[in-house]
Formats: C-alpha cells, sequence, structure tokens
C-alpha cells in the first residue's frame, strides 16, 4: 500500500508526531515501540488510499485512482436485474436502508444541500443480485451458508453479487467502508473490483450473560458490532454459576429463583428480538447451556437438579454439579433442551461440559455406590461422560448439532463424528488443535482470544499475531478448524464496559479468521484499525482507541 | 461491622455463590480468592448496616439501628439557624438541589405517591449550618480549606454544621449516601451521629486531554464522580507532545495549530465552565502546562519555541525540548503564564519538568556553546534546572505556587520551599519519598496510582493496600506529604472508555487519602465499594463493576 497516507475526509488517523516520547514510564511496562514518522498524516492533500479504510480486508482487491461522486440524494441501493431477490426480501431491504444510513446519515443531518458541486462521475446506484435460485432472505444463516460476494464499482452503477443474501450482506459493509467524505463534505469512491469470501466459516464472539446481566440494548448494539467486523456467530453463554437469566417456557421458576432479580432476564420475546436481529446482520445465534458444571444457578429454580455435598455423613447443605445418577435429572433434560432446540433456529447448541469439579461427586455416598454399580471404579471422569453422553443423545434425537468445550474430548466421551470441539486451554493449544483434529474432530480456537484478559499497551497485535493453523497435521487435519471465537467472560464486564473492552480489540480476530492467511502486516493493520474504530464510532460504536490520536467526527457527535 | 449484611433498598451486593468457580482459566493468571459464602445476601429480609454503603468511610461514626423515615414530597434541605450562609449562598442552594436529586429524583420519575405509610418516626429535615463568618460562597477551595464537618441524624431533623462551605458539600454527600430505600420503595436513614474530616489535604484525579481530547461532557461527568468520592483535585494535563487542544488568549495560534483539529480545543468558556463546575463541588483545578519536555504540539504554532536538533552539522528538521537559551523563550513564557495564571484560580500551577531528553539539546551546536559559556560542561541537567528555575521564577512573580514532576527535584535544580514535588516514578517511591520530605519540601504521592495501567481481576486491592506514608522518616516528614493523585494518563482513553476506566478503581485511592490509615479491611472495603458503585451508577456515572454480580436499578435504567 505504498506511503502512509491519510483518509481525509470521513476518517483522521491517529496522529503521530516527531520526537514523540510516550509519557511517563511506559518503558517501565511494556515498551510501546514508536511508530515512525509519516508526514503525510498532518497533511490533508496528501491522497487517500481506499484500502486505508478497510477492515477486515478483502481477500482479492483491486483499487484505481479513479474517484466516483455519490449524490446522498440521488444515490440508490437497489435489487439489480436478474436477481433471485427482490423487494419482497424483507432482509435485504432492511440492510439497503442501514447501509444507506451509514453513509450518508450523519452528513444528512448536515443538511449541507450542495447540489451543483459534481466535478466527477457519478456513482448512481449500487445494483445487488443475488444468483441463487434460493436467496435465503426468510433463512437463517448457517455453517455452510455462502458468504462470498464480488463488488464491481465503474460509473454509472456499481454492482455487488452474491450467491445469497449473507454475501450481500458482507458486501454492502465493504461497499460502505470504501465511500468516504473528502474535506469539502463530498462522498467518493474510487473504483474498484472485489473478490471477497471468509478465510474461515465460524467466525464467533461469546457474550457472557450470567456474571453481569447485559441489557438487550447492549447485545444488540455488539450485534451492529458484528457485522461492522464480519463476525457471523453470536456465542451467547447465556447461563452460569451466578445467575440464570434465561427465562424458559417450560420451567419458569429457573429464572424465578436462579435470576439476580426479576429484572435481570431474558423474556421469549427478548430472546427472539435477538435471535431476529442478528439474522438480519447474517449472524447465528448459538446459545450455551453449560452442564453439569457451572450449574449453582439452575439449582435455585429446580429441585434435586444438583448433587447434594456432603461433609462426613451428612449433607453439607451445598450443592455440586448436576446430579447425574437421578432419572429424573435426565427427564428434566429432555424437557428442557426441547424447548431449547426449539426456541433457537441455529444447527448447533453448545452444551458447555467443561470444568466439572468431582468433589462433591465424591462425597456423596448415593454417587459412589452408583459408580460401584457401573464399574467406573474411581474414576469420575467416566461419570462425567456417562452424563454428557446422555444429554448428547438427547440433543441429538432434536436434530441438533452440539459444540463442547475441549474436556469432553479431553475425558474420552464418545461423540458423533460431527461434534464440534471448542479448544479454551491457553497453555496448550497448539497440541490440542492437533490431538483434536486428528481424531478427526472438527474444531474451534478460542483459547488465545480470551479477551476478559486485559493488559496495559496494544494487546490487539497478540491476537492478530495468532495463525490458527500453526499447528502439527495433516492438511486434512487442517481443514477442520472451522475457525474460531473471540470470548469476552463477563467477571469483570458489564454494560458499563463492554464496548470499549471488546472493540476493536476484537475486530483484530475478526480480521484473521476473514481476511487471506498473508495478511499480517502490523504497521498496515494499525492504520486500517485506527480508521475502522473512528468508523465504528461514528455508527454508534463505543470502541475504545487504538492509540493515542483523534477521531475527526467523534467532538462533534457528543 | 459484624455480619455481612445487604443493603436491601437502592443497592444489592455483588452476588456470592456456594460452590462457584471463577470460570475459564482464572487459575491460569491471577488468581481471585473465592469470597467467602454469605448466605444473608440472598435473605431480603436480613438487616441492613448503613455503613455498608458508606465510601470513604467517614473519620468517626455511630449509626443506631433505630430507622427515620424521609417522604421525598416534604423533606428538605434548608439552612440553620445561625449559619453564615443563606439563601444567597449559590453554591449551596445547587447543593441542595443536587443531593435531593441524587436521594429521590429516581423514586419522583416512578411517582409512587405513596403518602400514608409512615409507621417510622420522620426526619423532616437537613439543617446545614456553616460557622465560620468567611463561609467561602463565592470562594474557590484551596490547599488549606476546610473540608471537616459533623452530621447529626435524629428526628425531627438532621443537622450538618461544617466550617466552611467545603465541609457542607462533604457531609451532603455523607448524608446521601446514608439515605436509602426498603423494599416497599421508603426512603429510610438510620439514626447516627458522625464527624469527618479527610487525613489528606490533597486528593486528586489526573485527566489528560493531550494524547486523546476528551469532550467537555467528559470532564464535566468526572467531576461529578470525584465529588462522589470526595476527591477535591481536577489535576488537568491539559496539553502535551500529542495536541493542544487549550485555546490561548494570548497566542491562539497554539491551539489553531497544536491541537488535533478545530473541533479538539477547550475554548475560554469551556475552561471556565470546568473551573466553575468544579469550584461548585469544592474541587481545585490545578492546570499543568508541562515544559521543557513533552511540548512537541507548542512547537507547531509558536515559531522558535522549540529546540532545533542536528544530524551531524545540519538541521534535521525535527525539534526537541522547549529552547533554553533564546530570550525569546522566556519572554514568550512570561506571557504565557502571565494568562494561565488569570485564567486558572488556583494557587497552585503544575510546570511539569519530567523525562527531558537531552538527545536534541546534545545535537545543537548553539546549545553546546551556550552551555561552555554557562560553565555547565556537559551536564544537560544544569541546562534544564536553568531552564526551570527562570520558569519557576516567572510563576512566583504571578504571586503563584507550583508542583513539579520529581525529576526537578532529582536534578537539584533550586527550588522555593513552598514547592510541591510530585512522586510518580513507580521504581522507588518509598525513598524517593523520603528524599524529597528530608530536603524539606512538600510532596504528593501519584507513583502507585496510574491508573492507566490495566490489569485483569480486582487491581483496586492494590491501589487501596497502598500506605502512603510507610516510608523512612521522621514525622515531621510525614507532615509533608499533602496526599496524592490517582493518574490516568490518556495513551489508550478516550471519551469510549475514561468512565468505566477510572471508576471505581479511582474509588480505592479516595479512600485511601480521605479515611483514617486504620480502615484497612478488604473484606468490609469489597462489601462498600460494591454498593458504591451501584451508587454511583444510579446517579449515572458508567462505573465498571468490581466483580461478579448486579446492581438492583441497572437494567431498568438502560
Amino acid at each position: 500500500m505504498g506511503l502512509g497516507g491519510l483518509l481525509v475526509g470521513l476518517f483522521l488517523v491517529s496522529a503521530v508526531l516527531v520526537g514523540t516520547s510516550v509519557r511517563h514510564g511506559v518503558s517501565r511496562a511494556e515498551p510501546e515501540p514508536e511508530p515512525e514518522l509519516e508526514l503525510a498524516e498532518w497533511d490533508p492533500a496528501s491522497g487517500a488510499f481506499p484500502e486505508d479504510s478497510l477492515w477486515p480486508l478483502p481477500q482479492s482487491l483491486r483499487t484505481s485512482p479513479r474517484q466516483l461522486q455519490l449524490a446522498p440524494d440521488r444515490f440508490q441501493i437497489v435489487h439489480g436485474a436478474g436477481s433471485s431477490a427482490g423487494p419482497a426480501c424483507a432482509l435485504l431491504q432492511d440492510a439497503f436502508r442501514r447501509y444507506y444510513e451509514y453513509m450518508f446519515g450523519y452528513a444528512r443531518w448536515l443538511q449541507r444541500g450542495r447540489k451543483g458541486l459534481a466535478a466527477k462521475p457519478e456513482l448512481a446506484q449500487l445494483q445487488v443480485v443475488i444468483s441463487s435460485p434460493e436467496p435465503g432472505c426468510n433463512g437463517y444463516p448457517q455453517l455452510a451458508s455462502s458468504e462470498a460476494y464480488r463488488l464491481t464499482i465503474t460509473e454509472p452503477v456499481a454492482v455487488l453479487k452474491a450467491d445469497e443474501v449473507w454475501g450481500a450482506l458482507r458486501g454492502l459493509e465493504t461497499f460502505s467502508q470504501l465511500v468516504h467524505e473528502d474535506d469539502y463534505g463530498s462522498f467518493l469512491v474510487n473504483a474498484s473490483e472485489i473478490y471477497d469470501f471468509p478465510r474461515f466459516a465460524h467466525r464467533g464472539i461469546l457474550l457472557d450473560t450470567s456474571r453481569h446481566y447485559l441489557p438487550l440494548k447492549s447485545i444488540l448494539t455488539n450485534l451492529d458490532a458484528m457485522a461492522f467486523n464480519k463476525f457471523n456467530v453470536l456465542h451467547w453463554h447465556v447461563v452460569d454459576d451466578q445467575s440464570f437469566p434465561y427465562q424458559s417456557i417450560y420451567f419458569p421458576e429457573l429464572s424465578n429463583k436462579g435470576a439476580y432479580s426479576y429484572n435481570h432476564i431474558y423474556t421469549p420475546t427478548d430472546v427472539h428480538l435477538v435471535i431476529e436481529y442478528a439474522r438480519l446482520r447474517g449472524i447465528r445465534v448459538i446459545p450455551e447451556f453449560d452442564t453439569p458444571g457451572h450449574t449453582q444457578s439452575w439449582g435455585q429454580g429446580q429441585k434435586d437438579l444438583l448433587t447434594p455435598c456432603y461433609s462426613g455423613k451428612q449433607p453439607s447443605g451445598s450443592f455440586g454439579p448436576v446430579n447425574p445418577i437421578l432419572n429424573t435429572t435426565y427427564d428434566f433434560m429432555t424437557k428442557f433442551f426441547k424447548e431449547i432446540s426449539s426456541v433457537f433456529p441455529d444447527d448447533y447448541i453448545h452444551l458447555g461440559g467443561d470444568e466439572v469439579s468431582f468433589a462433591c461427586w465424591k462425597s456423596n455416598p448415593e454417587v459412589k455406590e452408583f459408580m460401584k454399580k457401573q464399574g467406573f471404579g474411581i474414576d469420575y471422569a467416566k461419570l462425567e461422560s456417562y452424563y454428557i453422553q446422555k444429554i448428547l443423545d438427547i440433543v441429538s434425537s432434536y436434530n441438533k448439532g452440539y459444540v463442547v468445550w475441549q474436556e469432553v474430548f479431553d475425558n474420552k466421551a464418545q461423540l458423533k463424528p460431527d461434534t464440534v470441539i471448542e479448544v479454551w486451554m491457553g497453555n496448550n493449544y497448539v497440541q490440542e488443535l492437533s490431538s483434536v483434529t486428528g481424531a478427526g474432530f472438527t474444531a474451534i480456537l478460542a483459547a488465545p482470544w480470551y479477551l476478559d484478559y486485559i493488559s496495559y499497551g496494544q494487546d490487539w497485535k497478540k491476537y492478530y499475531s495468532v495463525e490458527p493453523l500453526d499447528f502439527p497435521g495433516s492438511e486434512k487435519q487442517k481443514k477442520l478448524v472451522i475457525g474460531g471465537e473471540a470470548c469476552l467472560w463477563g467477571e469483570f464486564v458489564d454494560a458499563t464496559n463492554l464496548t470499549p473492552r471488546l472493540w476493536p480489540r476484537a475486530s483484530a480476530v475478526g480480521e484473521r479468521l476473514w481476511s487471506s492467511r498473508n495478511v499480517t502486516d502490523l504497521k498496515d493493520a494499525y492504520k486500517r484499525l485506527s480508521n475502522h474504530r473512528c468508523r465504528m464510532l461514528s455508527r454508534g460504536i463505543a470502541a475504545e482507541p487504538v492509540f493515542v490520536g483523534y477521531c475527526a467526527h467523534e467532538a462533534r457527535r457528543r
């Protein structure tokens, strides 16, 4: 991308100054490499490189210096000739309006009313053409959905072609990122040709609504940000030990007793709204109902579900994981997961299965007796697998696939071949990827992307520099890694700090999972990421700064 | 404080559960000690301890179980008999209304209209009595201002006594923290007797508006939060290398050229608004104009102010610290600090003096020549002190005191005895406090409270556990430590993340600087801090969570 250029107009990149020292002991902690001098950044007359604002970078991109002008009052996003989608495709109609707003909304408030300035050729339309006979307007995105698109920008009309609406959504995002404002408020786009598709099919964000309740608005805002970064899976870690905010239809006592309060719940309407808001942005919602551990809150509203712990010969009054030895447990789970399978349309449910403590099971005489009967000896991992396998069978019977945390694999539960294993343990994830895929299972990588862990400085570089396929294994094994997830566990996160903690740090993961493997230049990424975070800010996402500098529009909008 | 009680009503403390494991590898990083089981927290009928919501804890506090009831429609805060302040005291009038809103504002929206429930004795008034003949209504808070107050809460009226309005402001905050709502929406306060005063006179927050511009609104919101935590100094690090947002009256080119953009400036009106908003909350505003280093942005708008650096025998085109060898430099500084001394009413100005790199001075032949003439040899610290002393003399001539960073002391500049030295270097601050006070200088401690450094977990405990007087020295030396500052440098902070990054972490520093030395119980502090952060949230401060849990009102208010 040659010389460092300043994208004048919508964004100004972070300022870098000669002789700037990062103040006050940064050298003591984690030294920030001093960015190189880029004088051009102070020169508003310098040329803007259209690719300086793209995030994640498309797979293939050709741009020309030839600029086309867009007139907000005339420009239209329309269904192109031959498209299998038309005005009845509410998903696209909604997306057209949304992206029009992102591109021009701010300018319209200003009401510049400038109409006669067009010295450049005008781009009058973006025509969207869906080629598949089943465009997907009323469906849900799936693991196998096509997100590829081709975008050709020349006057008088640009054309966005995609197999399905999911690719069109990604292409609209890219188109909107290419449109920029010049110093005089004109909207420009460079003639360009883009062919793009994701490197990995599963690109997720994990939100945790149990350690802290997240108001609906926070979740929806996050879905917006996900779309801006081409993420396509919301992994909703909805319940855990601390609270049970999911309002069940069959078992209302679970949230009545297990939620923090009657205010801190997601009603069926809330849940449907999240799913629909996500669908309209091409995002799958995979709910996680983690058992048998992490279930303290379940026990509040469901009698006899958890294992009573013993202190010597007496029940201690506290409870451990789900009780795996009772038939009532499986009766409950059968009914509960029937509801979950019906409420959440995605093909997959996340069943958890992580961090099961055996201490309580070991203390309970009836569990010990059951172990003996089953011939498990003292291997409580066998009891855990016994439980998990019954749960997997229940969920399979509803025609759902399942994702589980890596311990389920590590503990050698018998798994259906299409089980997805999520690798989260940070100490040796490279080897784990090798083992999981070596055994023929599909894997999702989360371990290096636990964004709840914070540290001083530009930690996005660490997330960005992870190469998911850098593990020992065959080509066939590599193909089994279907993607990854940035996880924002909620111990220290609620609505007050979720957005700036997650964005733009998760953006680094977003590009790693979408763009080509060879897109690894940190300096180029820094420039694009700084612009991208300013754009997120202008679209209402309070993404934190990458480093020193400013966004052109931030002061006016607050 | 005995049994862990739940303050039902306004706040619910963070929930703690049996057998809760902190999920997913927290054990890999920084283990969080598991809070002990407090069953009472799940019992809404448990008694509320009024002190469970106080932050910072008063010096002396006696409360009784006897509860008084407040009727929002009738309760008044008024000037008491014998007060030297009356309705003409706009500062107090404003504070009365403000604290009325904090206590009842939310309830009034709900319009419960419950009038006949009073089964408890009613508290009808809070009478505020200022005893000094000069109450301070129109003045500015100073280092020597009295913030002591005495609060007596019995029916039918509570009395708040203070020498000056500054103490009354602190007492109003405490009173408002004692008023709480019960399960049925009644407002209650326990009969209490409080005598309170700050342990340290200087309790500051440093905000940095150069690395990122902070919109006025962010600064004002922060002043609100400071008042809730009894901080009394805003150390405004207004300019630095990256940008010069201060709009000077004498030298408008400084911000015209040195600000990020014309939007990213503080006009004289903005500055006056900050000062007045702070004054009304008993907060001093100490501006920092740091020289001779950290001045790259000054050079944009003031020709010949910075030292031209040389590369061999040629100027390199880049610039170093302020040029200390030119008369024009001192002419400029004389005029500039005349303006600053007049715009900012506080008795002190912060003159910086930190992190001066000598490389550029060393490269410049004219500077070398000057060193020779002055007999400085090759000791550039002498040149720095030469410069600093001239600046101190200029500022002294305007009858201002000054604060400087510790290097100015370390480099042995000749300082007036009343110079305040701010200790910031983290590696050996205990020894530095000893040296500074041993030489007879006043000290402010900042080193252990650099809140821009972040890490995973409850780092507030680290800040809380600092004891500022724990250094080798005489009683006389200890008295020279007048306080401390929590510093939020701006490299990675702007309006998107300032509030949750600063609060409630800075609250830990606030209590350390206000409360008695023996207030060090982390478990008790955890409970009070969790309640305090929920209260901040309910007053519009997006303070981040301390740990898992929830605030009763958070879901409704978003």
